[in-house]
This record gives structure tokens, C-alpha cells and sequence, in this order.
């Protein structure tokens, strides 16, 4: 099972009240907000969990601002903007409340286990202690929980405790203008050579004086980065001016205390191993998908794909509907377009199994009343 | 067999030269678009032939300015932003020339047969004289060709010959200032009591003077329309200018002489039969959708649908496909993100089967050189 890191002095909340609703959309990109957008057409409520920091998935986490061309009627957009538009869209069912939060988007979250309940739906609990009871669960994972690649260092990727200093995304800046989990003063390593960590470096150095690390050092394997041209001409500039370090070498072991790193060990190029003293350690070494935890669920699968009827997009557990890269069929393509589509047809077989008393008469948003009041429009 | 109404002045173009394409999509409506888009990405050419004198089929005929909220990443456009977008999308496949025609975009036509060929291949015939050999065909046609309804009267619904006065579709205005195509002087009949009629007729009304008709007469069953009220108020207030006349009763008869109608016999609500006296007939009853030539093709149908394999959306006949509202397969669901999917589809299996040799690599727009050349960008 994957275990997600926890942000910097969170508690654990293992005793979060059960949330009630019909279904649960795992996945916030693309697919993901179009299928919760197609079920809040069809009456039925749902709450998106995703274990990425922000909506967008794979689109947002691996190229936000690279050109698409083939969303139908988009000539042009980035995975960012796409993003965007798509949760502009699911918005009447995925409103914010008056400080912006959105109640039923749950990020920086990962689906544990889903469970098959007495009364024929299914209970979902998520490694931070979400636990939501609902009639139907949609996959739409992409290639699986994009999760942060971490240091190959016993006691640094042990899954049942990650040190509460070692963290993979770079706190919000108002998180690090906040006393409480302000990294001021603080010995702050950040791990990596590609742009994740060289922007993360710039990052911590412009935080305000008042907020900012007394050291930050930036360690990698050698001295050469993968990164934007532009970014490195920054962070050599930030080292020539003695603000940032760069340490190299590969981390071979962690010193522990009190659930906290205090110390790596690096084996450097000159075969030396050196100890390094940290506060804080921020792990930007990229994301890679793990298909994590569903792979126990029983669902058929092929290749690491969920097999699905390409008339439903059930799975072969019923009430579990797999959309977008997630899934394979006969004839599949890995394309948006197509994840649009099986989540629409998903959402319909959705709503009639969920109510087979109720006529299925396909309505139409240019028309419909109903869709209309649904959309907030009366 | 259904007969398309010739354009004034239009010489029958019997001889024109055999075009050579890989595909003929059928319909220019958002999906047969998208359907042009996927088939250009994938390296084949296409001429995309619609009954309609527009783009966006029955989006942009029955409603071009109505809101449709449910196109994945658009939260809201109309049916004609829509099929701008898809157009503009498709122009590296669709370009147009110094004069703004599109040269393998063919409006106003209707495809008559579709036959195969000897090779494997197909030719597709038009009602106007175009003759298409291609390798595959692409049906995209909705509901069926969207043909105006004429007036019920011996002489005028003739499929085999259609008076050369008789229109459905008001002249383009630079035709009307034309003066070999021009109106002017001409006593006018425009028959109907919706929007259609009734801005047909304010559109003849504003023409300039010299090539104003003489007369303008409404010809409609009885002295109330269904037409938005500021239509129906320009009109009566055009009527009481004197500038257009009003004329009451159905059309029991016409007066055909080489080959034009003269005149039309209307049985007024009292009961009596007039002679109107005509140089052009402009029948502005709304379009209807008929299924048209393709139930003579021999594909299998269900309930005057196409159908279909999900995996391929080919129809029956191996090189024909079938997407968007035309078709059907098991979950079908009439929606355009299903008819995006099923021309994406459509067009991967093509290609598969046109070029069995070469691999089927998906390549994506975000990161193809392949793609990238083929829509014009490097």
C-alpha cells in the first residue's frame, strides 16, 4: 500500500466523521472532473479524492504548460488551463465554500481500500482517515497515484512512518510565512536535479527574510542538473552568491530521532561518505505512478489496466467503474476524448443501476430544466 | 432518393473531375469536423461533403445561439462558437485558399451513392456531380441530412426535377446584388410563418434598392406566426409600410411552364382559390431530417440507426464507418462527447486497416514532431 506523506505539524485525523454520498471519484484529472461533472448532471452527489497537491493529474503534475490540440472545440490549451476549465465546469457540484475550499475535492489524499458494504455499496477510506460510504466508485487514475520518487534510504521510505520533516512538495507560502510551520532559521536540504528541486531552491530563497532557512543546500548526485537553462542560470547564480550549497553525492543512510531525520549520510564522488545536519528535508526528485492499492481489490485486470465492458465501463466488481488511461477494452485509446466519453457512459449505467424505477430518458443541457436547475442556470 | 435543391443559376455540373482522397466524411456537423481533425492527425486526407449550406449541422441549423454546457472543457458555448472551434481546430486539414474556400469542404451537396470499387476502395457520387474515390467513408450524418420541407403541391416536390425558381435557402446577399442572379424587379414569394420565413423576408426587404424585388409577398396558412416577436414585429411593421404583402391560405396548385414555376394556386381561409403570380419561390418551412440514401447501401441498421462495432465503429461493410448520432452500439448514448470518441476511434482503425504494415504508435499532440508537422506548427 502507498503511503502518502503528511504535510509539516498536521495531526493524525484518524477520527474524521463518516461522509455519506452516492459516489467517489478517485482521480481529479481531467476524467476525473468531467466524470464528477457527468454524475452531478445525473442527480447523483460525489466527492473526488487525489493524491496529488492539485486537480489536473498527470496533465498538471507532468506538463501544465505544454500545447494540447485535440480536446474536441479547444484548438489549443495546457494541461493547466484544461484543468481549469473542466473544474469551472464540474463547479456547480463541486462548489467552494466562502474561504474557497471545496468540501467534497479532497487532495493530498490516496484511496486505501474500498470495501464491499452489507447493503450493496461500498465504504472508502483514505490514508489520512477519510472514510466515505457511497453507492459507486469511479477509477480514474490515469496511470495509477502519482507519488513522489523518494531517496532510496532505509528508514526515509519505510510505509508505516515517514519522518515528519521529510516532505515531497514544498509547503504553500503562506504555510512558510506562518510561525508555526515556518522553516526560518533551519537547516533545509532539498534533493534532486530537474526542475522540481531547482524551482523549489529558487522558491525557499525568496521566502521573506523573516521566514527564510539560515541554510539551504541543494543535493544531488553530480554536478550537472536536467533542468530548464533558465532555472539552473538562477540557481548557480543563488550558489555563486553564497546563498545556496550544493552538495553532491548519493544519500546512503538517515540518522533518526524522535521520528524525525536529523542527519543524511552522503557517499560522495570522492568515495568519502559526509554527514550532513538538517532541519528539514524536501525530497523533488518527480512523480511516478504506482497503481497502489487497487491492485487488491479483485477487479480483473489486464497489464496493470482495470478490464471494463465498454458499454458501462463497469468493472468486473459491479457498482466499480474504471474511466480514462485506467481502463482498457477492446479498441482502447489513451486519449482525453475517449475518457470524456467513458465517463459519460459510465455516469448513465451509474444512475440507472443506482435507480431502476426511474425512466432513463436521455436529457439534453441545450434544453433540459432540469439539467438547467442541476447547472445553477434557474 | 433524396434531391437537393440547385442553386439559382446554377448550371448542372455533370462533368466535373474524379477527386482522389483517402476518406469522404459525410456530414460537417461537430463530430464529421472532429472526424476530419482525427483523420488529418493521423496522416490521411478527407473531403467532408453536408446537405447544409453551413458548418455545424443541426447544432447550428435548429440551434445556433443556443447554450451547450456539457462539451468537456468548455462550460459553455453555442452550437455555432462550437462548430467555429472544431473548424478552426480542423484548418490544418481544411485549409482554405487565397478566396477563403475550402476546397475539399463541399457545402450545399448531398452524397447520392456510395459504391465499392474493384480495388477495395469506394466512390461516392453527389447529387451536384462530384465523384469522390476514396478508401473509406465516414458517416457522420445525425440524424440524417437535414433537407428543408417544400411545399405540398404536385410539380414542386418532383425529385426528379425541381423548378429552377423554386429556393429553400435565401441567396447569399453578393448574389442578389449580382446582377445576373439578381431579384430585382421580380415579384417574390417566401412561404412559411417561422423565423425562417419571416427573416427571409426582412433580409429581402433590406437589399438595396436596385436590386430590391418588386414585390414581397408572405405566403402563410393563416395571420399568426410562430416566430420570435421581434422578428414578427419587423414584419408587420413592414406590412404596413405596404412594403410586404400578406397572403393567406395553403397552396393546392402551381403553374410550371419551362421548367419555372409561374404562379401558385392558394385556397384561402374563405374558402376561394387565388392565382399568385411568381418570378421565385423562396420556401422557408424549416429542415427535417431524412435518412436519405444510405438505407440503399446495404449496411445493417436498428431502428434507422447504423449499426456498429464499439471497438471500431465500422458499420457492416468493412471501410464504412458509422459515428455520432447516425450510429448505434450496445450503452449508445446520443451526446457529441460520445460522437468525439467514436470519430477517434473510427479514424485509429481506419488508419489500422489502410496501412496494416506500419505500426499503430499512438502519438500525442502535447509532445509529437510527427504531429506537431502535420498541424502546421514546425
Amino acid at each position: 500500500m502507498e503511503r502518502q506523506n503528511r504535510q509539516a505539524g498536521s495531526a493524525d485525523p484518524l477520527s474524521l466523521p463518516v461522509i455519506d454520498t452516492d459516489t467517489v471519484v478517485i482521480g481529479a484529472g481531467p476524467v476525473g472532473l468531467f466524470q464528477a461533472f457527468q454524475l452531478g448532471l445525473l442527480g447523483l452527489s460525489t466527492h473526488v479524492i487525489d493524491v496529488l497537491p492539485e486537480i489536473g493529474g498527470q496533465c498538471v503534475a507532468l506538463y501544465p504548460d505544454k500545447p494540447i490540440y485535440d480536446i474536441p472545440g479547444v484548438p489549443l490549451c495546457t494541461g493547466r488551463e484544461l484543468a481549469q476549465q473542466l473544474l469551472a465546469q464540474a463547479r456547480p457540484f463541486l462548489p467552494a465554500d466562502d474561504s474557497g475550499r471545496i468540501n467534497n475535492l479532497h487532495l493530498s489524499d490516496q484511496v486505501a481500500s474500498v470495501s464491499q458494504r452489507a447493503d450493496g455499496g461500498f465504504a472508502v477510506a483514505t490514508v489520512h482517515g477519510l472514510n466515505v460510504r457511497c453507492k459507486a466508485v469511479f477509477i480514474a487514475a490515469g496511470a495509477g497515484a502519482f507519488v513522489p520518487r523518494t531517496l532510496n534510504v532505509p528508514g526515509l521510505n519505510d510505509a508505516t512512518h515517514v519522518p515528519s520533516n521529510v516532505h515531497h512538495y514544498l509547503p504553500a507560502p503562506h504555510a512558510l510565512d506562518n510561525t508555526t510551520a515556518s522553516w526560518a532559521n533551519q537547516a533545509v536540504i532539498v534533493a534532486g536535479g530537474g526542475d522540481e528541486a531547482l524551482s523549489a531552491i529558487i522558491a525557499l530563497d525568496q521566502v521573506p527574510t523573516d521566514a527564510r532557512p539560515a541554510l539551504l543546500t541543494l543535493l544531488h548526485r553530480r554536478d550537472q542538473f536536467q533542468a530548464e537553462p533558465a532555472l539552473e542560470a538562477q540557481v548557480r547564480e543563488l550558489m555563486a552568491q553564497g546563498r545556496v550549497q550544493l552538495a553532491l553525492g548519493m544519500p546512503s543512510g538517515a540518522s533518526l530521532e524522535n521520528g524525525r531525520v536529523t542527519a543524511l549520510q552522503v557517499l560522495g564522488p570522492d568515495e568519502q561518505t559526509r554527514t550532513l545536519p538538517l532541519d528539514q528535508l524536501l525530497i523533488r526528485q518527480g512523480l511516478s505512478p504506482k497503481l497502489g492499492p487497487l491492485t487488491g481489490w479483485g477487479m480483473t485486470l489486464e497489464r496493470k489496466q482495470v478490464s471494463v465492458s465498454p458499454d458501462t465501463f463497469e468493472s468486473s466488481i459491479p457498482g466499480i467503474y474504471a474511466v480514462g488511461d485506467i481502463n482498457t477494452y477492446p479498441g482502447k485509446i489513451r486519449l482525453l476524448v475517449c475518457g470524456f466519453h467513458e465517463a459519460t457512459l459510465a455516469a448513465h449505467a451509474a444512475a440507472a443501476a443506482l435507480r431502476p424505477d426511474q425512466p432513463q430518458h436521455l436529457q439534453y443541457t441545450t434544453t433540459s430544466a432540469l439539467l438547467h436547475q442541476r447547472l445553477g442556470l434557474i
